[in-house]
C-alpha cells in the first residue's frame, strides 16, 4: 500500500513522500525498509532517522525524522488502526450454521454469524452483527446488545446481561456459581447463587476467564473493562468501567473496584474490600485493605509501592543486618539470643 | 409469599405477624419493607430493629427485634434454604438431546436431563436424576452416581469414578494428565500417568478447575470437597473431606490434605507435604512442609499466621531499621558496610 | 507377565529370576510381592532388600539388591516404558465420526481418529495419525504435524503452526489474542493481535493453559517445551526448548526464555525479560528482571535462591530485631522512633 494511500484511510497529515510502499506495520526493533512503525516517545526516536520507510509519530517528534512520517496525536492507537489495515482479523462469513442448535423463541439480530455446534437457549436474544464461533453455550434467559463476539467453547450461563459491542474468548465462563458454603449438620450446605452478571458495553473477556454470577443481586462490569485470559471475578463484584485484569488476577467476593484500575499479573484482593479510581495495583500484590484513589501498590499484603520498593530492595540484606545488630549488642554488653 | 407459609416450609418457629408479604430475601445491606434477611452475629443485630419485614436469627438475637422473625439454629444455612424457595435454579427438561452422542453400552438412570452435543463413551454409567448440560464430554469407562449435575464444557476423563450429589461447573477437567517428565537422550520422557480419579459424594467443582489423575493410583478428593473456579489439584492428591479451596489454589503432586482444610486464593503447596485437619492456609501463602492440624499460616514460605502478620507489619519499617542500625553503629563506633 | 519377558521388552540386562510374575508397576512406597518399582537413588535402596518381586535400577545400586534386578541407565525413564506396557494409553479407533465437521478443503493424514462435534476449519492440514477427541475446535489456516493428539475442548486459533508429535490437552487455548489496549478518546483502543503461534516438535500442552497469538510476528515455542495446567504464555514470547512450566506459572508478553528452564507453580515475570538457558524459578518467585543462565531465584521480586532462603528464614524473626535493636539504642541513649 502506497503511504498516501494510508494516510488518507486513517486521515492523518502526511509529511515526506507519499510514493513510499508500505509492506507490512513492523514493532521498532524490526524497523526497515517496507515497514511502517509508530513512534509515540522520545526514547525511541533514532527509530525515525532508520531506513525505516515511514513512522507514525507526533508533531514534535516527526520535525527530527528521515524517514516519511504520519502526524498523529496517539501514535501507538493509530498504529493499531494501521495493524487492522493491513491484517484484517478473521471473520467468519455470516449465516447460520445448520448444527447450531437455537431455541426457537431465541431472537438473532440481522447478520449474524452462529458457528456449529452452537446452542443457544430459550429465551435468548442477541442483537445485530453477532459473530458466535463454534461450540459456544448460551444458557436460557441471556440478553446480548449488537456486535458480540464469541469465541469457541465460551459458555455464558442463565440470565446473563451483555451489552454492545463485547468481546469474549475462547472457554471464558460468565456466570457460573460463586463460591460459598455454611458448614451445617455436620456438613457443608451452599448457598444458591441466584444472583446474575451483567456486562455493559466495550467490555472484552480474556480465555479461560471466570466471573461469577452473585449471590443474590448482580456481578456486574462497567463498561470497557478488559480482563487478560486466566482472570477471575468473584460474585457480587462490582468493576468500574476500563479497568484491566491482567492474566491470574483473581477478585474475592463483593469487591468494588473504582474505574481505570490496572491489576498486574497473579494479583489478588481479599473480599468486601474498596478499590479507588486509577489505582494501580503490582504484579503479586495481594490487597487486604481498601486502596484510596490513584494509588499504587505492591506487595502481599500490598503497601504503598514506594514503600514497598524500599523495603524489597532491603530484604536479601536481612542476615547480614542480624549479623551487625549481634555485632552491636556485643559492643554495648548487651547479651543476645543466640 | 406470606411469612407464615414461608416459616411452615423451613419448619422454622414463627415470632411476630405471619401474615406479613415477603418478596425477595436480601442481604443485610438490602434490607427494607417486604424483604427477609438473615442475621447470624451481633454485629449485624441494629437490621432487626429496621424496616426490614422479617429476619432468620437465632433465639437470643431474636429478643433484640422488632422486625418479625424465624427463629434458627443455623440463620445462614436456613437462609440458603429461603434463597431455594423464592429462586429455583434453572434445571433443563429431563431427556436426552436426540443430538446426544451416547456409547450403545452406556447406562443413563432415570430421569436424565441431557443436553445438545453431549458425548459419553463406552461402558460409562451414571445414576439417576443425572443434568448434564450440553457439550459435555465423558470419556470411556466412566463411573458416576445418583443426582449428578455437570455444567456446559466439563471434560471427565477416562475411567474417573465419581460418588452422588455432585455438582461440576462449566469447563472443568477431572483426569487430564499428571504433570510429570524424566530427562533421557537428551530431552525429555513423559511419565505415564496411568492412574485415575475418585470424587466422592457431594463433591463441588468450580468452573476451569482441573483435577488431574495419578500417575499410579488414585487421585482421590474426599466427601463434601468444595473448589472454587480456577483450582488445581495435582497428580496423586488425597484431599479430606469438606475441604474448601479459593480461586487460583494450586496443590501440587502427591500432596495428603487433611479433612476441613481451607485454603484462601492464590495458594499453593509443595509436593509430597501433609495438610493437617482443619488448618487454614491463607490467602497467597505457599506451604513448603508439613502443617499441622489447626495450623494457620500465612506467608511465602509459610509459617504461624500470628508470627507472619507481626512480620509483615513490621517489613515496611525495614529500611528505617537499617538507618537506625547505622546510628547505633557510629554511635558505639563500628564501622558499617555502607 | 514374567519378568525375562519385560526384559526383554525393554531391551534391558536382567539380574536374579526371569520366571517372576510380575503384575503391575508401582510406586516405591506401594513396594511388595508382584511389584516392579525402580529405584534410581541411594536414599530408595532399602527397597531393594524389600518383598519387591524386581527393580529396575543402576548396576552400582543392584549389587545390594535382593530382589531380581533390570540393568538401567535411567531407572526412572525405563518405568515410564514400563508403564506403558502395562497400561496402554486410551486410545480411541482411528475414523473420522460423522458429525465431525471438517471442511472440505481441509486435509487430514492417514489413520486420524477424529471424534464426535470435532470442527475443523477451511485451509487446516494435519499428519498423519492424529488423534483428535470429541469437541474440539481448529479454526481455519492452521497447520499440524504427525502424531498430533488433542484432548476435548481444545481451542486452536486461526493461522497457529503445530509441529510432530505434539500433545494439547483438554481446553487448552492456543493463540487467542493477546492482552493490548491503548488509551484514546476517553476509553481503550484494543491492539490487535495479528500474529500467530507457533508450536514446535513434541511440545505438551496442560489442560487450561493459554498461549496467545503474537501481537506482529509469532509467540514460539521451541522443541520440547512442556506446560502443566492452567499455565499462561503472554504474546510473543519465545520459550526455548524443554523449558517446563508448572501450574499456575505465567509469562507477560515479549518473554524471551532460554532452554531447559524451570518454572514452579504460580511463578510469574514482567514482560521483556530475558532468563536464561537453565534457569529455575521456585515456586511463586516474581522475576523482575533478566536472569543469567544457571541462576536459581526465589522470591518476589526474586533473587539468588541461597539469599532468598536465608532472608526467608529470618522474616518471621523481625518483631524480635526490632525489640533488640531498641533495647541497644536505649543502652547507647538513642532516643529511638517508637
Amino acid at each position: 500500500m502506497k503511504l498516501n494511500e494510508l494516510a488518507s484511510r486513517l486521515n492523518l497529515e502526511l509529511r515526506g513522500n507519499g510514493e513510499t510502499e508500505i509492506f507490512t506495520p513492523a514493532p521498532v526493533e524490526a524497523a526497515g525498509p517496507g515497514t511502517i512503525i509508530f513512534v509515540a516517545a522520545p526514547k525511541y526516536a533514532a527509530a525515525l532517522k532508520s531506513k525505516v520507510s515511514a513512522a507514525i509519530t507526533t508533531r514534535e517528534l516527526a520535525a527530527q525524522a528521515t524517514c516519511a512520517t504520519l502526524i498523529s496525536k496517539n501514535p501507538y492507537a493509530d498504529f493499531a488502526r494501521v495493524l487492522e489495515t493491513f491484517f484484517p482479523p478473521y471473520r467468519p462469513a455470516p449465516g447460520i450454521d445448520p448444527s447450531a442448535k437455537i431455541a426457537p423463541d431465541a431472537k438473532i439480530g440481522e447478520n449474524a454469524s452462529i458457528g456449529a455446534y452452537v446452542v443457544i437457549g430459550s429465551g435468548v436474544t442477541i442483537g445485530r452483527d453477532a459473530i458466535v464461533h463454534p461450540q459456544v453455550t448460551i444458557y436460557p434467559g441471556v440478553t446480548i446488545g449488537d456486535r458480540f463476539i464469541c469465541h469457541s467453547h465460551a459458555s455464558i450461563r442463565e440470565g446473563t446481561t451483555i451489552g454492545n459491542r463485547v468481546t469474549i474468548l475462547n472457554h471464558a465462563v460468565i456466570g457460573a456459581d460463586g463460591f460459598g458454603y455454611v458448614e451445617a449438620d455436620g456438613g457443608l450446605v451452599k448457598i444458591p447463587q441466584v444472583g446474575s452478571v451483567v456486562i455493559e458495553d466495550e467490555v472484552e473477556i480474556g480465555a479461560n476467564t471466570t466471573v461469577d454470577r452473585a449471590m443474590i443481586g448482580v456481578t456486574i462490569l462497567h463498561r470497557g473493562v478488559k480482563t487478560d485470559d486466566q482472570v477471575h471475578i468473584g460474585h457480587n463484584c462490582e468493576i468500574g468501567e476500563y479497568s484491566r485484569f491482567s492474566a491470574f488476577a483473581g477478585v474475592s467476593g463483593s469487591v468494588q473496584v473504582g474505574k481505570w484500575t490496572l491489576w498486574g499479573g497473579q494479583t489478588g484482593s481479599a473480599d468486601h474490600v474498596k478499590i479507588g479510581d486509577r489505582a494501580m495495583i503490582g504484579a503479586q500484590a495481594g490487597v487486604h485493605n481498601d486502596i484510596e484513589a490513584n494509588a499504587v501498590v505492591l506487595g502481599s499484603p500490598a503497601v504503598d509501592a514506594r514503600k514497598a520498593r524500599r523495603y524489597m530492595a532491603v530484604l536479601p540484606r536481612l542476615p547480614e543486618l542480624i549479623r551487625r545488630l549481634r555485632a552491636v549488642e556485643r559492643r554495648v554488653g548487651i547479651e543476645g539470643d543466640e
